[in-house]
């Protein structure tokens, strides 16, 4: 068989039913009754849904290995099995208000395309590993990401251990526990040496499902800056003052806002920004306020243009507006990751060969692959969700738009585990 | 002595010292370590602060009423005793953090002018009563101005006496309590006939004070209307959703506040308009927000003013805007009310026989004189405060002012006594 000839067979083999129903099954853990998913990272729920991932593992006798931070890897032998390993994955935490396809489907299309493999009788030069980063969520322990932040050697896990969830525990207790629970093969000291990492994920936005496309091939993870907005004025009675003599936070944020939302203004509609989170005080029908403050996400695949609308808005955010003093802060600085054309190139390809039909676009959320591209190259595989939602209980996946994904992820990954790739 | 040799002659009598001593006195009565006041309706400060007004009164054989709502009456004796009484006064229940003056200065000045008519051996042909009205803040027990609403025969007592407090205290049980503890002449079975009502109070508003003008010959009260608006989108995820696909509630909702700063400008600067309280839903820096609800307060003397700006606002705010829902709704309506030319002509002709420089203004607060003047002929007497700040420890007004204040009230409520007048 030719590698095209090949990828066919395998693809052959990759079953939406027990794609879907593995779906259902580790959605069982931590189901809520809404139909959503409390699984948080290094809880009761997470060890049993690793236990889950294990046994499937274990039934097909991949390696179970784990690290410092209980990242979980699923490895499948590859006939040159010293060399480095392709890597697929997500994570399997969940929001405390979650659904059962963010990080989820990123895992079980990784343990989708290993079983394929075999069904198919299909060798890899190379070794093929899934991976379940611990804690992407970051909704028990900041920061999120966690995982792969430690994988990419950017944090260190002691800067964590301290760090405790809402109910005291520590992260160094909480990871113990998982550890010791956990049924490996064996301990890493050292971060295994990845050839390629490639994440397939729910797109968490409507543009593959309004315009009708299958699959998305990520071109890359979206620059972020957080800011804080703080304005100042004078609170008084609502009655009594005069207009003219008001020095009212509350209008005078509106101004800025409304410019704010012109310095945002794209034709290309590729900038995001939100202004979530509006804080007023006092906060009373009949006092004019005195303070507003409010938050701003910003997100761009382009550093230049997070550049540049950023200097324009800390001019517009710096001073006296409306008789306010106003002031601003940056939270966060996230700069924009440009997966390699190569390995978006090898998704679209692998699309089109299916065929299913695809587009380039970039990532607007974080996900692991942010920090797994510091280390070896890197790509996301983006298919359809219902309207967009995610990090929520409605959260849907079509079945049909999982198994696609997976496909496509099996001939990436299969291309890539070639010993000349 | 012919009238107006008479009221200078009081004049000199208003003693700007005790008056001034009494103010601080009182204020020691729920004292808080900020030097404001906590002396909430009905509360033991409030009956401590009764008092010490009943035992002022006693030193100078002055008749001491009260009613089934508690108001307090301190009556002198007028030549025909049987007349209508002129009356004046205020409140001395303040807010959780309250000012010394707000109230308290009304009824001080009230009793500063029966003692300055003993002390100049002045007798007025009707008697005169300073009031202490219950429950003008409405803090403890809704609804406010409670003494005067039931007074002016708007409510009655039943319909509030099961109003509780934060500890579940009820009105009728605290109402009790106050009475039991009030050491009166008799108690009132019907309203006391009012020949005039005259209320002198800080201005709680920045005019006179920026015009340096010593005395506010009220005009009237602001109608006042109050609004809720409603804006409904749709959440989504701010890194994933292009800007094209959002039903974001929080711009939506400053365009609309935009227009209606629009709709509320006035070249009169007579024009009240505030949005003093926001809630934005869920209030998280990366979700799109899809709900935000805000506030009008909206007050002018001219009932038009009101209802042509009602009508545009409520026009503005139903409807789709912003690809969101936007509904309002109407949730108190207070329609101006004016003061009688000839109570107005009476203040500002005694600020300008002191002399003391005087102005026009309506007020832009709520008063117990906007539901005694459903009663009797009714006029309010404003001086300066800094800075024009109320309901604040912070409250502050000159000792000179309040007497002049006191001596504007003293030739009004002498000349409304005449029994020609």
């Amino acid at each position: 068989m030719n590698a095209q000839k090949r990828i066919a067979h395998l693809c052959g083999f990759v079953d939406e039913d027990r794609l879907w129903r593995r779906h259902m099954e580790l959605a069982q853990i931590g189901a809520l009754p809404s139909g959503g998913v409390n699984r948080q990272a290094l809880s009761a729920e997470d060890i049993d849904a690793r236990h889950l991932l294990i046994g499937w593992a274990r039934m097909r006798g991949y390696r179970i290995e784990t690290d410092a931070i209980a990242n979980l890897y699923i490895r499948r032998a590859g006939r040159y099995d010293d060399r480095p390993t392709v890597a697929t994955g997500s994570h399997i935490d969940t929001q405390p208000l979650g659904g059962r396809f963010d990080g989820a489907y990123g895992v079980l299309a990784g343990i989708e395309v290993l079983e394929s493999l075999d069904d198919a009788g299909i060798e890899t030069d190379h070794p093929i590993t899934v991976v379940a980063w611990t804690n992407e969520e970051g909704s028990r322990f900041a920061p999120g990401a966690m995982g792969s932040l430690i994988f990419s050697g950017l944090r260190r896990v002691d800067e964590f251990s301290a760090n405790a969830d809402a109910e005291g525990t520590t992260l160094s207790a909480a990871l113990k526990s998982t550890l010791d629970a956990m049924d490996t093969d064996r301990q890493l000291d050292t971060r295994p040496t990845f050839k390629a990492y490639i994440e397939a994920h729910i797109e968490q936005g409507p543009v593959l499902e309004a315009r009708r496309i299958d699959i998305g091939a990520v071109t890359g993870i979206q620059g972020t800056r957080w800011f804080e907005v703080e304005v100042n004025g004078r609170s008084a009675h609502a009655g009594t003052t005069p207009m003219s003599k008001r020095a009212d936070a509350i209008t005078a944020a509106i101004d800025i806002m409304t410019d704010l939302r012109r310095i945002a203004e794209d034709p290309e509609d590729r900038l995001r920004f939100t202004m979530g989170r509006v804080d007023v005080v006092p906060n009373s029908p009949n006092t004019i306020p005195e303070q507003v403050r409010f938050t701003i996400d910003m997100r761009h695949p382009e550093q230049q243009v997070l550049e540049d609308r950023t200097r324009a808005i800390v001019a517009r955010c710096t001073g006296p507006s409306g008789g306010c003093r106003v002031s601003i802060r940056e939270v966060l600085t996230q700069p924009p990751c440009d997966f390699p054309e190569a390995i978006v190139a090898r998704v679209e390809n692998a699309a089109n060969a299916l065929p299913a039909s695809c587009m380039r676009l970039p990532s607007g959320a974080f996900h692991d692959a942010l920090f797994v591209a510091r280390i070896c190259p890197t790509g996301m595989i983006f298919v359809p969700c219902r309207d967009g939602i995610s990090h929520n209980p409605t959260e849907y996946a079509e079945p049909a738009h999982l198994a696609a994904g997976a496909r496509v992820l099996a001939a990436t990954l299969v291309g890539l585990a070639e010993k000349d790739a």
